[in-house]
């Protein structure tokens, strides 16, 4: 490397500026040759932007909230794919803050033409806030004389050991976009690593994040009193816990590769098995798998899947009514960016075998290339049978083993983590799994209180708040083609009545396929009483053998109803999540359905600069054989456990969307059985003419 | 050994007589010392049983339906643990018919007495068709002049191509039980390999098992018409599409665990990182685990989970109200017994790793000893991560990774094949997981006939039938101590309106808890919109810090309405599928939801000879603060899709039990942690001080 890049005090980033990135080869950070259209920017381009947009804007001088690539628009992918145009001009988005003024304002730039090809004012709507936002908090709050009053009350005196949480503000009706707001959680610790969510404080700070002002200090008070912080240890770092450590209890287990992975990357475009896809990231979204194409071995042709795959919002509803918090309500793709969070993975922690890493390219509130070495992880696993079938006649065995490719990442906000496993396996499936893990919000409890109903009192004088967890899948479908419709199933009873002729034994029972057509069909609600599922269907496209569209089944009955009442703040602002389904005609840059901008939102419809997925639903436009995209939630409801605590174990949920009449037979005959065992009744016990007698196809190792 | 077992001609069972197993080792078959009181009967007891129940009945003569291990009372199981009372006399249960009479009678065994204990004839009600049972209808059938006709009728004329599946009768009310009956389902083959399920014919055949004796032909008619078998091949076997396979593909994974497996096994008793339990397995229920307990680490003791775990039935009713479909209900638990069809598995076809196997010993018509070699995997998974933090301001990381311990089997039910993987996570959690695979039941189509909407054609004039697949899991709980509760979860906005002072932002949710009091309460709905759990409690152990009784949640999202109609023969038949939950009080010997005697079942309520859980829950005694159990019905309902055919791709469908407020803390604290990461704000892209910096304690390999 020409010289060693410079730092900015961001935990997990490697800033670069120019001159850095010299000798740099990563392909994801600095593509070789021309770059692929949905390639992230490089770590070359990010400041390229910033240099182009400083000179529109100066003699004002801004402060990045983002930049990040402006994909092409969907037809001129669509024409540069079919080989109709050349590579599009690579753009630049960036939103920015205007220094002083406060203004926020999105940017375009055309890095080919060198200019700035559009320059839009926001106006009431404020940006994400990014990782050197949040860091604000602390480094304020500890040296304001509120807070220290505030700490001193409760008989803590040394500032280093208090921490602050900072926060999207959720609401607070004090103050409006004249501000960009944070909110502090505060906590207390004993020593450098001890747990601090052990050790919740009972007050809350904001702050303007802009002026770096805190605004108020709300202490809550109980009967009118102050609680007393917690102040027992309850940790789980090895410093703590390491005694209690069992070294020998599990042995390991090694994963191998010794021929290496079965997928190829060349650049950002991944394939393997019957695969194709491009992978992208952002500050926001984080992973982006787009083009997502599988090879279909009767038809011997390529067909389109899914145009581009992302979790593009997610919500934490608490249900602790008091104050503060009904503030808690952190929507954590559009208030802090999944991009941003990131977590830099490592072998041996967070994956297992053999692993293929791509790296994150964000940017600095300075316009400086942001690096998160290893933010993507790529890898296999097996995932047990494929399938299996003995004949019980003669005992004649096939069976073939499935394995799972694996597009992770792991975030960390503040407390939580979440683990995002984009996984395609050998049956054509997609699976979007998420593991929730980190810590849980904490608050301290006055010795009058109870925990219940709207917490578990996971230690002594600490309350776990119940809460909430609802992603946002959007899928933007291309099943066998751009012209997709969604069909609605419900697995229903026949009419007939027990002992009609239609229904003489009462067992008769079939699919009730309803088409949504309009945006407002498309808001759909599951019925577990029906089993409902989705099929995303090409209705120009049949299976002629099935006699049905060929399609993929959303699978989702992991979709918690939001809890929130109508009318709530989190009802208004998280109306994407009030449906498991919603299905929207596609429209370029139309993604994130709590609006572009999440902090301070209110969920006002109709928002000039902050169109929602409740306003794109109400255009109520045709969905049905058009260019569609799906938004799925799904998560879980989480009332904490003791076992939640001190860090909670990993829980899952995931949701899926499977082949549904898109093959026209098992997609997965071409794998090679694991094993063909033609027993033959043997007359010993221990003797067993299986595995790979008749199989010269077989491998042990599959 | 001394001599070669003899053999009959059942594939996959190897068949010991006396003097076979004189130098037979294998614990499971032949225990060392004093066996467990909840050891399958060995290779040596079968045939003891056989003879005294001979010598009861001489000079009758018997078929033995089975011949298994009499569990011990519940209360003298107890004591025995307790060192109470010693091991408890070895007994044995025995379901014979009497040759000639075809009486049905239930004996009991004392073979530490060696005496018959109980005799007990049995009335209208008909055992388990075994393997050997089944056997007879493809002998007979083929061989019979009104079989040989309606093939030939269609132009079959090689009888040796014409295969019968043979399936309990579901229903037919031209016999009675008056004759022990079983139903075929005619099927071609073209070669010896042929894909069967490619080929079924328009007729199927009534034969009566004891007399073997077809009863009748029944021909389905189209517009008066045959139908013309499809004769077009759709194979999977490598003879036939070995030329499909792409070895380069996939690359091979090795997983190996070079220091060994990480849990013991002393006879049949198992234990793995805090749990113990014990493995046992017979002709019905297949796998059993028993006494499965947990040390607790926080308060060092052994603390009980459960005391009885196993599949007792299931069912798969099909949706086709045209005769003869409507006689497919298959109840594979009850109607078979998921013991008798257990695959005898395979290292590296079945299972990857170090894996531990169990043998299954049950015992043939004639009371031999038949050993089923392998029929139970144990083995350890990668679970990934069990927790991860980072500390988003200096870049601490902490992750654990998770670990399975898998206790599994599969089995083939003719045309399906199931896989019952039991499995237990270091957070505590136990869950079940179904894997669905084989081949779909398929029915040929006449010209004029659609599949819709009863089924799907996969495949030119094969139509396989909309069918659901509902488990019912038993769990026995011992939470803490033998009586427990069940606390039904719901997940409820709170009353107060949005802007009450109770409620001001609207946000408010919380769990209404409300305990099962009553049997009949205890036949519980799901609710999708409270996302209902419940919580098995025990009400007499608070968590002292949680306010709340020790608990396991059932988490149960996968339980499939019971689509055939309200007084439909399945609806009666399987009245246990009615209901996601029973909870009923424990009796001995109470343990098959459908009844004792599923064959030829009706679903007659208080039956005299086979009570089902609907006598049970209707006695509705009290389930709270007792000892309980609950019956976990869980399931999927399946359209079939062309991708199914020629066999289908593995789908999972699982349930799960999950500490709940049972420990104080986080149960994985112990694990030691697969890294702990300080990240040194590196000022070099590509260097990172992680992973073991800070970590004497961590294994590059967990």
């Amino acid at each position: 490397m020409a010289s060693a890049p410079d730092t900015t005090s961001i935990p997990g980033y490697t800033i670069f500026r120019e001159g850095d990135y010299d000798s740099v080869a990563a392909t994801a950070m600095l593509p070789q040759g021309t770059p692929h259209p949905l390639d992230q920017l490089s770590i070359k381009e990010i400041p390229q932007v910033a240099k182009i947009v400083r000179e529109y804007v100066s003699p004002k001088t801004v402060k990045f909230n983002c930049i990040t690539l402006r994909e092409p628009p969907k037809a001129e992918y669509a024409a540069f794919k079919a080989g109709k145009i050349p590579t599009p001009d690579r753009k630049g988005f960036a939103i920015i803050i205007i220094r002083e003024t406060e203004q926020v304002a999105e940017v375009v730039v055309n890095l080919s033409k060198k200019k700035v090809e559009l320059y839009k004012e926001i106006q009431n709507a404020m940006p994400t806030l990014t990782l050197e936002d949040l860091d604000v908090m602390e480094r304020i709050a500890r040296k304001d004389s509120r807070v220290i009053r505030a700490c001193n009350d409760i008989g803590i005196t040394d500032m280093s050991k208090v921490f602050l949480d900072a926060w999207a503000i959720g609401i607070d009706e004090r103050w409006g976009f004249d501000r960009r707001l944070q909110q502090g959680l505060v906590y207390y610790r004993n020593s450098e690593f001890d747990n601090q969510y052990a050790h919740p404080l009972d007050f809350s700070v904001v702050a303007d994040t802009e002026k770096e002002e805190i605004l108020s200090v709300d202490v809550r008070l109980v009967n009118g009193e102050r609680t007393a912080p917690p102040l027992q240890e309850h940790n789980y770092l090895p410093d703590f816990v390491g005694d209690k450590y069992n070294h020998d209890r599990l042995k390991p287990i090694d994963i191998t590769q010794p021929e290496g992975v079965s997928f190829k990357v060349r650049g950002n475009e991944l394939s393997w098995a019957n695969f194709k896809m491009h992978i992208g990231f952002n500050y926001r979204e984080g992973i982006v798998i787009s083009d997502v194409r599988s090879h279909d071995m009767y038809e011997d042709r390529e067909r389109t899947l899914f145009n581009r795959i992302s979790v593009v919002e997610m919500v934490v509803p608490y249900g602790c009514p008091e104050k503060p918090h009904h503030k808690k309500h952190a929507f954590d793709v559009g208030e802090y960016g999944t991009g941003l969070m990131t977590n830099s993975l490592k072998l041996g922690c967070d994956c297992k075998g053999a692993i293929h890493y791509m790296d994150g390219v964000m940017s600095t509130g300075n316009g400086e290339a942001a690096v998160i070495k290893n933010a993507i992880c790529i890898h296999e696993e097996d995932n047990g049978l494929l399938y299996k079938h003995t004949d019980y006649r003669d005992g004649t065995v096939i069976s073939a083993r499935d394995r799972k490719l694996i597009v992770s990442q792991i975030i960390t906000a503040a407390n939580y983590e979440y683990g995002f496993y984009h996984t395609f396996t050998l049956d054509g499936t997609y699976k979007l799994e998420m593991k929730l893990t980190g810590m849980l919000n904490t608050y301290c409890m006055h010795p009058t209180e109870t925990a219940a109903p709207y917490g578990t009192q996971v230690a002594p004088d600490i309350n776990a708040h119940n809460h909430q967890h609802i992603f946002s899948l959007r899928v933007d479908p291309e099943i066998d083609g751009v012209n997709n419709s969604v069909v609605q199933s419900d697995a229903v009873s026949a009419d007939a009545a027990v002992g009609s002729p239609e229904n003489p034994y009462g067992n008769a029972f079939l699919s009730k396929k309803t088409t949504l057509r309009t945006a407002l069909e498309g808001a759909a609600d599951y019925c577990y009483e029906t089993q409902r599922a989705w099929d995303i269907v090409n209705p120009n496209r049949m299976n002629e053998i099935a006699k049905k569209p060929v399609g993929y089944k959303i699978l989702n009955n992991n979709c918690p109803p939001l809890l929130a009442k109508p009318g709530s703040t989190v009802y208004n602002r998280a109306a994407f999540a009030r449906k498991p389904l919603w299905v929207t005609p596609y429209k370029d840059y139309e993604l994130f359905p709590a609006g572009d901008y999440v902090c301070q939102s209110t969920g006002e419809e109709n928002h000039p600069f902050n169109s929602t997925i409740l306003d794109w639903a109400k255009r109520n436009e045709n969905i049905e054989n058009t260019d569609i995209v799906c938004y799925i939630q799904f998560g879980l409801t989480h009332f904490p456990r003791t076992e939640d605590f001190p860090i909670m174990p990993a829980e899952p949920v995931s949701v899926m969307l499977r082949a549904s009449n898109f093959h026209v037979k098992n997609p997965g005959l071409w794998v090679p059985p694991s094993a063909i065992c033609v027993d033959t009744m043997s007359t010993n016990a221990f003797q067993s003419s299986c595995c790979a007698a008749n199989a010269p196809t077989s491998s042990s190792r599959l």
